[in-house]
């Protein structure tokens, strides 16, 4: 009954057994195996598209080296004020950047809006005292569990290639905004006009699995020694990739994300009809951002559920995540327990 | 029949199988898991000792962040011009140190020696002009499948902490020094002087699964924070600390050390005997450096067996490495296919 | 008759002069010359300490500098959202510090505040996946021409020492807000607990003459190597010592800061004795920020004046920074001529 | 009497006296006045092109921020193992290039060789597993004093270009060599390949004045921010351009280098007719390498004169720099003085 993240699951069962499966012989290291091959393929397909594709083992790794190829040293990634890469990533791309600047913009639910980025790009002065605007960043969902529409997106796309700069986005719940939305893929990332995104299979099954994928292809000169100079490049890389091939089999990827946005609905539409509890912004994906009273909050600890009080200035606001093993048992008995709090 | 390199390897069935037990229900991300602490226990009684241990998943991390901690960006690290961290890691160690330099000594078969050492630390004039020598590192074994005796170990120790350097050892292939030298690995390391070691657990068995280990635990101040920020801190922890537990089990790791090592001394033993062989240096571990005619290559070659032509000046070196699941048989066949060959 | 900023001026005819008299036969290189020992012990003599002194030649170099000292890496710098630090140094700190945030406050006139700094820390965690607030920055006198008193001075160090930061003034105005506060060098820096002070003296009177002046001697170790690296170890340092000593002379420094406090002061009241023209802030030191009809900016701009119109929301916002040698007759012509726009 | 270096030296009482001259009035900062402007043409004039200059304080950031231009920081500067970028700079170049590497390549008094480059390609095997040969570095005169003929240029640009790699030339000393080769700035450089000159002036007779010279200006793009993210922007950039534009007012720059040059053949040929004195390397241009017996050099320091025992293994060897201000009189004791000793 751990709600804390969607990384505390485990692994699905597919896709261990594809770990499995793959360990039979030997392989080329660092990816010169067919597993990998096949990794690439699948996900080109997925995308509708022929991009260059580079897997990794952990979701800062894939944002900060997607980062360092859309940003100098010398350069800025507007990104909402709370994101992840902005807030959670111990500065991990300032790293792998060699240095640029986060600059954190407004938005409601972690949504950075057109307004703010032109405003921030004005409040450069074009001079040469001012780091310089290279990359915008948007997180599909959000660290709030909002979604950008396909028009939000294209906007974004717009404004930022009108002013020379590449979009990022991290799609660590990538899978969970494609069950929202009922958009492609593609639709939600190159057809706007995204460069780059991360995309993450750890939080919706994986053991650990992402990958980059260059839609812009001339971001990606070079990243092979990129990833390796990052510790990114495994030497039995077929292991990751076997993992990707399994996500992306049967629709694996899609299934375990809808059942984590069922149950963070079902979830949500129950804490909304609990006195003490309110909702604090809308459950668009597998994230649920609720305000409760502290004696709902202590029952539900003390009844052994975990989740997260949310850091900042909302009293009482909590966090919880649905998963793709999340059991509708236990939503049930969260809402009964929270309800008998009240 | 692969000979390439020790990572064309796949899984031992007990750490696969250890991956697969801990796939039970949802654990604390990060490290906040059973598991990890069960591995940190673990390394630490094999090393009897109470040192600092973080996982890694690759070993180009491991080493790279071990180093980070061991100079500033202003100093330098004193290592064997062929070593893995200079020459094999597209400046990984330069990236997570900032820009620190590595210095390349000479010495046979990829072992430093104290004369070089201190000849290189005399160099520096001690003036603001030159980098700061920092660190000495040494591989164990080396990267020609040498081996650094206990005597030379703590020679080189004795004259880097004279100099107010610290010792870091890649041991990406610790295990099978181990299983040469009959030696422990507290003697190998800490006993000697050993500041921080990268302990390889991939190449002898491991999925991805590395440790460092900090005897100097001063050195592990606020690591957490840099593994983080390298893109290191796995979230599901828990399958990286499961290899660990798998791995120090039943001496599972020495198990397999001893039989790459068996495996190579048969085969070097095997090439030993033909007539246009040529063993090029001792075989003390699981790595074999061996000269060959080109009608012997290209006939192994042409037969399926996979292994390097060794770049740089010495025409005809090859490098054949054994593994844990390296089968008697191939040795068997490849050295009768060289002989045939002659 | 420009008002644009106090580097727009020349250098003090006593600096120049010394600046000559200087050119003396030769002198060791790279600080080891009379000269910049003598800077040294004048700069420690106005201080009334013992501490670590270092010359460089720009501001953005004295800052840099001084922060890659009070940070590691993967922390945070706390200072004003809007100093120049954050704000117009593309990323220098960034670059020097190895990558580390610099984390903008909000305050009134370019001051941060207690309250605002230990929000900051708050916000952090505690955790590894958040940078380590590190240290503290303020400007004196601030961006906005402000001043902070000894007791808020002695606020900051007292939270930031109690949170294991560390302090560093920006001084680039230094002597302005020497002559201002009427407080000493030492009660406005290590007395109240000020780690470190970039001490500037270009804007106000040298050619090009920073220093850098760690009160914590501990911050110091190895920082030659560090301004070596950084490009800042000037072969002939005596020129840029040669400029301290004079201006630390017959109390040039003060002198050459209470004329252009003073003028600053009469421009201030002359503006707010028009229609048309409101201070946006107190005026303390040098700097005067106003608003300004379009008809009386034009009409100044017109006469030849040169100021900036400051970027942001505030429609008329402008800045004038009077200096050293900004004549009264000038501020007297840009009075009248404002007048008569009006 | 002193003879450690060029830099021991003073300031050229022209170069004195357009500092004096450019003391007028205000001038618009950051490199936005006439003489910044006067003294790129002057540049261009000489160069006869149209390149992109720069000008900054010390050769270390000249030399730093001009390789930040030529590799990524995944890439390698080939250049001779004791250059000064690579042995004397204490990782500043590794540090403004965001830790890429410095290959240090072997050759005679300082001079690589297109064999040397060729084979340390070769050597990288193409690999993401290595550093990208990106750029290749010479100094012109050499840390020996000695010269590139225009046809070892010309062969070192077309082994670089034909790898795609870029040429860097350290000309900390280029006046010396242009007075030397009795080519012209332009024959030596870009006619030949150069992609990018550092062209010091500080050594022979200015204060501190560098430029860097992009004759390829795709490599200059943003470099404006590079300049002032490394601390090199300097505000009172007038008074660094004053410096440039005498120095290159009636041949100051050349006749300085010229003066240098004929000291140091006068010094050399005196040395080499002492028995106890022995020429360790040609006297090209104003740098004199020669093997002492310790009863000369000890007489030698003993009258006053100041010059460095250089570092390594050569005993006896010392180093003997000439410049724009060493007296034919001071030339002629030291020879006496020295062959008194023997």
């Amino acid at each position: 009954m751990n709600f804390c993240s969607d990384n505390t699951t485990g692994i699905s069962p597919e896709i261990l057994a594809a770990i499995s499966a793959a360990n039979q012989g030997s392989a080329m290291p660092y990816g010169g195996d067919d597993y990998t091959k096949e990794a690439e393929k699948r996900i080109n397909d997925l995308f509708e598209t022929s991009a260059e594709v580079y897997l990794v083992g952990t979701g800062t790794a894939a944002n900060s080296l997607a980062l360092s190829t859309v940003t100098p040293p010398y350069g800025s990634i507007l990104c909402h004020k709370e994101s992840h890469i902005a807030y959670d990533e111990t500065g991990a791309p300032e790293f792998y950047t060699g240095g640029a600047k986060l600059t954190g913009l407004d938005g409601e639910y972690g949504k950075i809006t057109t307004t703010g980025v032109e405003a921030a790009v004005a409040n450069t002065r074009g001079s040469v005292h001012q780091v310089l605007p290279s990359a915008v960043s948007l997180t599909q969902s959000t660290e709030f569990g909002a979604l950008y529409t396909l028009e939000e997106i294209k906007a974004l796309c717009s404004v930022a290639h009108k002013n020379k700069m590449k979009v990022h986005m991290d799609g660590a719940r990538f899978a969970n905004a494609v069950a929202a939305l009922g958009a492609t893929p593609a639709e939600i990332t190159w057809k706007q006009g995204v460069d780059v995104l991360t995309f993450g299979a750890t939080k919706n099954g994986a053991m650990a699995a992402e990958a980059i994928i260059f839609f812009d292809k001339t971001l990606a000169e070079e990243f092979g020694r990129r990833r390796k100079r990052g510790g990114q490049l495994f030497s039995k890389m077929r292991f990751i990739a076997a993992q990707w091939n399994a996500y992306l089999t049967d629709d694996l990827w899609l299934n375990n994300a809808r059942h984590a946005n069922t149950m963070a609905t079902k979830l949500s539409q129950g804490l909304n009809s609990i006195e003490g509890c309110q909702l604090y912004s809308p459950v668009e994906a597998n994230e649920i951002f609720v305000i409760m009273t502290p004696e709902i909050y202590q029952t539900l600890i003390n009844k052994g559920f975990n989740f997260y009080q949310w850091p900042g200035n909302i009293e009482g606001l909590c966090r919880l995540v649905t998963a793709f093993d999340t059991k509708e048992e236990d939503i049930n008995t969260f809402i009964t327990t929270a309800k008998a709090a009240v």
